[in-house]
């Protein structure tokens, strides 16, 4: 039968690492990949599920049966729950949750309801809640009796809390060893503990943790009382997820793509960046097509409008990259825009004028003309000076108008270089001109 | 006197919280950010250390008079002493390490021996070492006796280890809570427990983090022996660094640049990759020279040439992304070139149709003339999968190669794509001379 497959195929999965699992799993196609799941015990499925990276997590169990899907999703931790039941399609969430207990269902769509990158978002609610009238030697009783449970709960601080579930302290358990079995919870507690609201978002969360080394931080509703707890790790996953994908952002890879995808749907991910990116292009040349008999008497000049267009936007990247660094170290506040000009002008004066110098330089050896030199030179030197300017300041407005500057910060600032790039050296050119020919 | 002006200063620092001290203090030319560490207590002075990054710190510290710099490192955690002693010029960490007491100076400078990223870069040396012979209740007593230790300490986890400090076991400090008093500690720990030699690069450390919920892992020598703890926070920050740091490289900014740093020196780093660029930039347009007379006789393609060397660039820049998130989830290998050709043949295939028809057609009703929307689209077409075959193994080759795709992958790539895309348009035209003019 069928089912004879599972007991190797577990054993197969148990003895490799989980990079080897991700790779071999990620080659499946994804009714395989669901089918694999079917088969595990949910146990098994969640331990193959955390080696995959998020986007094949939510498409294969959208393929699940909503009965299997719901065994495996009631064996997740509670904020790997509500990021799965938030990220399915509704439909597929809704059979899902519809396959768990009331109370349960409940819980992950009320955390689910929480923007991803929030606390309530990042939270877990898996928290040791203590009641603030108890003492050490009650707690210790209560927790060697309920010992399993806090065995399998990976949480280093219990937290006290008054009628009504009202935060009112923070225990670090160690600290239970080292003290008096007599003493209340209330006076090894650190009373009056920071919280904070569900709402906090990502950046603050972040600074948060840079300025505390807390290992977590409870999260209160409105009335204080206690929700859930964002853990350092949740935060420095967010982070690091964050930056990475800056980081592919910047490259125009927009989504989530894997190889293993289907390739319509890899063509169409990327395509919807070039597409606006061909437009913009399209534009900037444009004001070559304007100067096109200025370029027709001096065809030399064709050399080297690409490497204008091109070193300008380089260094003008390097400006946005610095901004962006200095924002995110809090080094920067959005509204500096002058600093950064000062900041930004006299780099990009002695850079326009170092590489303006030496490309003037290959541009006259290479007409056998000085005006020639000029011409280029000068161009790259002005526009090297306008993309460091430009570069500098536009993280600074985007992240005013609230959009996110890894994403449109380079598009933005080669469409504007380019064109200011090509437009000085024709402009010149055809001033110039009967120097030149 | 001078030293009046210590209070407030401390006083001013501690209203502030942890970005708000970064900004100010980064503001500060670095003999006032040193003369500022000198006045606070030493204490103080590293609460302020924390908030700056890591470059500022090292400056700010080398400025200082050596018994100075040495009072502060002394109140540093063993992990940061060791990456700021490593950090600093040979002479100024020389005089630093002879202020402090012998044993220190040694532990310091056996720990910055360690290259920075591998797990002896990483570790603390702050650590719970328990002997194998202990029971639990003289361990609580152990314990409780020197709570304030322990109270210091913000570590999870003890360490049993045999005579020769070769480690035998992990122990959880809240697992003593629970346990019964009269057991032994070899009976509560985990034995044989995961640890890793001192060697252990940061790409293995992230893979052992991810493949493992543990707060941090024992780092022994050949031996076996305990010499100190990489918690997962290290590793999460390492890794964070070194996603942003890719991100900031990926943009030619090479070094740590702060704003806060004088000019020449800002406009010396970015200048260093700034030349580079510039020679494969003229290197790329060489070819554009060598095509002078086709081009002077069909100047419309000059309006092209910027627009196909863009696009191509970016297309393959997607490809360079796509593999290195693949290789950093462990879903490629190095070898897998031929694997990476198939996916991106077909994807590179279909998009240079797309994107070659496109601006194929704005050609043609641009010039008035099919051919030159043939020639346009076609050069496209073919460099957009030259583009993303190059693209999709840059990184993988670099990677055997032990370059850091994420600081060659771009100016490598978008050379080579500028350079294929100038010659297909070209030699196109060439080809085609006599329906184009």
């Amino acid at each position: 039968s069928e089912d004879a497959a599972v007991e190797p195929l577990t054993e197969l999965l148990g003895s490799l690492d989980a990079r080897e699992t991700a790779r071999a799993v990620c080659e499946l196609p994804i009714e395989q990949q669901a089918e694999l799941l079917r088969r595990l015990s949910p146990e098994a499925a969640v331990e193959v599920l955390d080696t995959l990276p998020e986007v094949t997590v939510v498409e294969a169990v959208e393929e699940l049966p909503a009965d299997v899907a719901a065994a495996i999703v009631h064996e997740l931790p509670s904020d790997d729950q509500a990021d799965l039941i938030g990220a399915m399609d509704s439909a597929a969430a809704a059979a899902v949750l519809a396959e768990l207990a009331d109370d349960e269902a409940e819980r992950i769509a009320e955390l689910a309801a929480y923007p991803e990158d929030c606390a309530g978002g990042l939270m877990a609610t898996e928290v040791v809640a203590l009641r603030d009238i108890a003492t050490v030697e009650t707690t210790l009783r209560r927790l060697r009796a309920g010992a399993t449970k806090l065995r399998d709960l990976d949480v280093q601080y219990a937290y006290v809390v008054a009628k009504g579930r009202r935060l009112v302290g923070v225990l670090r358990l160690r600290d239970l060893l080292i003290a008096d079995e007599r003493s209340r919870l209330t006076e090894i507690m650190i009373a009056d503990p920071l919280s904070i609201p569900a709402e906090t978002p990502l950046d603050e969360l972040i600074a948060f943790f840079d300025s505390n080394s807390f290992l977590g931080v409870p999260v209160v509703d409105g009335e204080g009382r206690l929700l859930g707890v964002v853990s350092r790790r949740a935060v420095d996953e967010a982070a690091e997820e964050q930056a990475t994908s800056d980081y592919r952002r910047s490259m125009g890879v927009v989504a989530e793509e894997l190889r293993s995808m289907p390739v319509l749907r890899r063509s169409r991910m990327r395509l919807s960046w070039l597409s606006v990116n061909i437009l913009l292009n399209v534009v900037a040349a444009s004001v070559i097509a304007a100067y096109e008999e200025t370029l027709s008497s001096v065809i030399a000049l064709a050399v080297f409008l690409p490497i204008i267009s091109d070193m300008s936007g380089c260094s003008g990247n390097q400006a946005v990259a610095v901004s962006m660094r200095e924002l995110s170290l809090g080094l920067l506040r959005p509204s500096e825009w002058l600093r950064v000009w000062i900041k930004e002008g006299s780099v990009g004066f002695l850079n326009g004028l170092v590489l303006g110098g030496l490309l003037g330089v290959v541009a006259a050896l290479y007409a056998g003309n000085v005006w020639m030199g000029i011409v280029v030179g000068g161009a790259l030197a002005i526009n090297t000076l306008v993309a460091v300017l430009l570069g500098g300041v536009i993280p600074l407005a985007l992240k005013r108008a609230g959009v996110d500057p890894a994403l449109a910060s380079s598009p933005l600032l080669t469409t504007v270089t380019d064109m200011c790039g090509f437009f000085s050296a024709l402009s010149l050119a055809t001033l110039l001109l009967d120097k030149l020919v």
